[in-house]
This record gives structure tokens, C-alpha cells and sequence, in this order.
């Protein structure tokens, strides 16, 4: 069985086939342009394949309330042409199999719930740590929407005692995204993140807000995985970092195998790495084919 | 149709009958002593009622993990005699009807949901601001239980700038609770919080913490509703001042009528009143019949 997948990015755009075993067999991508040329190369490229069904994760925020007359749309984005445009009712009119359609982070907490680092739990978050933050919501069993959707990257946090830095995000300041987003360590220490060395005091300070954020998010939902991705999580010694920050903030007080020895497998990287995206898309494909039957 | 219904409180027991329309038919309540004691008195109330389902939400933390051997146990509690005791179990033992088993905020939210003030909704929080602070969250039609089960009233917060106090909770110091709770407040201005003037800066102090861990729950799980209960939300005119934090903090980030215009329906008190810990274990009671059906 084939399945579409469309990770809908910011910056660009990628498409793929996979499988039900959520095997990637096929890959291009594109910059994201105008909406009407980018999405014009998403439908050539499916065009000719056999896909039984597709699933479309998005950069945001978008619209994914299907009672909604504008589902399907991204909704606000500075991104010049795509604020309001119904990406999904266009490639509805194009192609004609079952779509999925819901935010990136959510579509890659589904993925890494199906075959990657939280395969078998019902319940996991997946953060993308990156040009900005997102959260991927997976609770129960269900990805959760609620009245828009999960936008966990802009928590508002306490600053770190050592921390002069005023903030990158234009709408908070020092939120999550405004302190630990790699714009951010940029703007703060004048390199980017991976020309600091891996025992600068950068990443303590990283750590703390990471580490703050996923800490209240085990106390507000207690899931059974936490997934840390996105190009700042390549710095595969922040790990350690955030586990003892998340330690330090809780004291002992939610009592859970995962918070003390097994800490080191329950706050981990992508299991499908650089497939999380498409993965997560491929598993959206899958869900509206199950919705469809 | 009759369905029992315990508040297992740690002061207090009440329990009560009630109906599939959440009518609270009959109610008893006695302090919380030796779990022998007290849970003896629940199996008295409840002998010679002819309930069809029972309800229980519990204080906790309590174990709600089905496939856990200890399932429908209090876990940790400095509560003489409820540490690790099998509440559950003892009750099975003697009551022959489907239970529904959760901790008592997530009982409330269940019945907000279903009768109170996010009637309709596939989705609100409850928090209750009283001697502690505790959270239950109803997600995509669901309880959240995940892990464990949520304890988003220690989630940390940012300081008020003017304020000096230390904090209560013996785990976190200045968590929410150890900030925002009915003792925090006394501990801090050396009269209890009914006894405060509603003008008196008390109270911006307190809608300051509680704005501030609503709008990381917004941004984290984009609730349709979020209900505060509990005795330090009997001052009514704390809810306007909360509103008002909410929407300072999320500064027009998360687009949504529910947080401008739709706010004062948005951030609310329990639709049921002082029935609502009661009328959420009938709820549950309810759901655990649906599932033994």
C-alpha cells in the first residue's frame, strides 16, 4: 500500500511515498514560493503515483477544525501569499484519495508514536527545537486540537539568573521560542549554536529553558514520551543537560520510573530522525484512510 | 437509573446518588479518617441502594494505570494510613457494580463536560484553587491521564515582581500552588483571603500566577473551556482579573474569539456549583458503565 506524504514547511517543501510500515520509498523537495507554483509542484509530483491516501503535515498556525468553513487553511503567517489560503480544499480538488491534514509537530508526535521513539504508547509530545519551537500533542491515543491547536513553543518561562538577553519573539519577548530558539542562542552569543563548543556555558543556559518547559508540560499532561528534535536537538549533549534540569525542577514529586532511572529513555531524539516529518505525514495518510473505510 | 458517587477528599468524604441526568438525589458527608474507618462508612451509605454504576474521584496521587498491579490505589500521601492503601479493591470487594476510578479533578472536568460549564465540549480544564491547586484535563473527548496523571497546579511560574514570599509547596517553593493556593495567600499577607478587600493588591498577586499557568495551558493544549473552582475562586471578582493576565501574556498570539471578545465565556466557574466534585464521580460512574455494557 502507498502513501502520500507532504511535510509543508516554511522554508520548504517535502513530498514523499511510503508504506504502511512507514518505510520512506521516495523523496523530493522544493523552497516554499507562492502558494499557487509550490502547490502546483505537489500535485505534479503525485500526479502519476499510485497513493492510496496522503497525509499533509503544516507549519502554522492552520486551520484543522473540520467544522470549520476555513479547514484546511493556514491561517496567520508573515509568509507572503500563504495567510488565509486553503492549501488543503486546493489539493483536494487535485487529488482524489482520503487526506490527512494537521500542524508538522503534530503529525511527527503521531509518526514517532507509530514507529519511532514512542512506537506503542498512547500518549507522547514531540518538540521541535529549531529556527522556532513547536509542540506536537499526542494524548490518549488522539492528536490533540482543542479550540486551535497546541502552540507549546511559546510558554512563557523564568529567565535564567545569568540571562541579559531581552528575547527573539516578536509577539512575547522571552518565551520559550524568544529564549531558546537557535535565532535566539545566536542573537545572545554571536555565533550560531553549532560553533559553540559543547562545553560553553550556552548550553546550560539552553538546557534550563528546555528543560522548564518540558517540566511543567510532565506536570500539566504526564505523557509517556517526551521527543526532543529540530536542528538545535542535534547537539546531542543538550540531552543530558535538559534530563537534569527536568530532575532538578520536579523534586522527586511525581513519583515515575521514567522521571529518575529511566530518565534517559524517556527524554529522546527522534526515532525516526530525519524522517520524523515524513513519517508523521505518512501516519496522518494512514488515519484519514481508516477515517474513510 | 441510579449511580453512586464518591468526593474522596482528604479533609472529607462525601458521597452522594445520583442520575443519568447528573441530579444529585441524596448526599452524606464525614471527615477523612483511617481508610478502614472511612471506606467502611462508604460501603454502609451505599448497601442498600440499588446503584447500577459507581463513581470515584479521589485526592491523590492515585494510581489510574489499568494494567498497573496497583491500579485504584492512593500512591504517595503524607495522609496517616492512605499511602499505597488499594481503595479500589476494598471497594470492589463489597460493591458489585461497574466503578469508575480517577483523581477528583479529572472527575470535575468529566462532569463540567457532560452537564456544567463546558457542556457539549469535547474538551476543558478544571483547576481547583483552594487548599492546594489541582488540575483535570479533558482532551479530544477524553480524560488525560498519560504517565501518571496531570499535576499542573505545581507547574512553575515567574515571579510577581513585587512579591517577596517565598513559597509553600514543601516539593517547589514558588510553583503555582506554593504561590497561588489558599495558604500561600494567608502565609503571605497574614489574614486569610476572604478576610482581604477585593481591592486589595492580593489579588492582581493572584491572578498574576493563576493568568500565568492558563496561558501555558492554552498555548500547550488550546482547551475549549477552562473552569477554575476551589474556595480561593468563591471571590468572584478574581476572574476578570485573571482574564485580563490571560490575555497580557498570549498578547493576540493565539488567534481565537474564545480570548478577545469570547473571554468572559471562556475563563469560568464551575457550571455546578458545589455539585461539581458529585456530579463529576457520577460521570464517571456513568462512563464506567458504558464501558462494562
Amino acid at each position: 500500500m502507498l502513501i502520500g506524504a507532504v511535510e509543508a514547511g516554511g522554508t520548504k517543501f517535502v513530498c514523499g511515498i511510503g508504506n504502511e510500515k512507514g518505510e520512506v520509498l521516495d523523496r523530493v523537495s522544493f523552497p516554499t514560493e507562492q502558494p499557487e507554483k509550490t502547490l502546483a509542484q505537489v500535485i505534479d509530483y503525485f500526479k502519476d503515483k499510485p497513493i492510496e491516501a496522503l497525509g499533509i503535515g503544516s507549519f502554522g498556525p492552520i486551520d484543522i477544525d473540520r467544522a470549520s468553513p476555513t479547514y484546511g487553511s493556514v491561517t496567520t503567517t508573515p509568509k507572503p501569499g500563504w495567510a488565509n489560503y486553503p492549501v488543503l480544499p486546493e489539493l483536494r480538488k487535485a487529488i482524489g484519495v482520503p487526506i490527512g491534514w494537521d500542524t508538522d509537530v503534530n503529525a511527527a508526535a503521531l509518526g514517532e508514536a507509530t514507529w519511532g521513539a514512542a512506537r506503542g504508547l498512547d500518549s507522547c509530545m514531540y518538540y521541535t527545537i529549531g529556527t522556532g519551537v513547536g509542540v506536537g500533542v499526542f494524548a490518549e491515543g488522539k492528536l490533540v486540537h482543542g479550540m486551535v491547536h497546541p502552540e507549546g513553543g511559546h510558554v512563557l518561562t523564568r529567565r535564567h539568573p545569568e540571562d541579559t538577553y531581552g528575547g527573539k519573539c516578536p509577539y512575547h519577548g522571552d518565551c520559550l521560542e524568544g529564549m531558546a530558539a537557535g535565532p535566539a542562542i545566536e542573537a545572545r552569543w554571536g555565533v550560531k549554536g553549532h560553533e559553540l563548543a559543547a562545553d560553553h556555558p550556552a548550553w546550560e543556559m539552553e538546557a534550563f529553558y528546555i528543560g522548564q518547559a518540558i517540566s511543567s508540560a510532565v506536570l500539566l499532561l504526564s505523557p509517556k514520551r517526551i521527543i526532543l528534535g529540530g536542528g538545535v536537538m542535534h547537539q546531542m549533549h543538550l540531552f543530558p543537560l535538559v534530563r537534569e534540569q527536568v530532575r532538578n525542577n520536579l523534586k522527586g514529586y511525581v513519583v515515575a520510573a521514567s522521571l529518575e532511572s529511566g530518565i534517559d529513555e524517556y527524554i529522546v531524539p527522534p526515532g525516526l530522525g530525519d524522517n520524523a516529518g515524513l513519517c508523521g505525514s505518512i501516519a496522518l495518510g494512514l488515519q484519514a484512510l481508516r477515517e474513510a473505510r
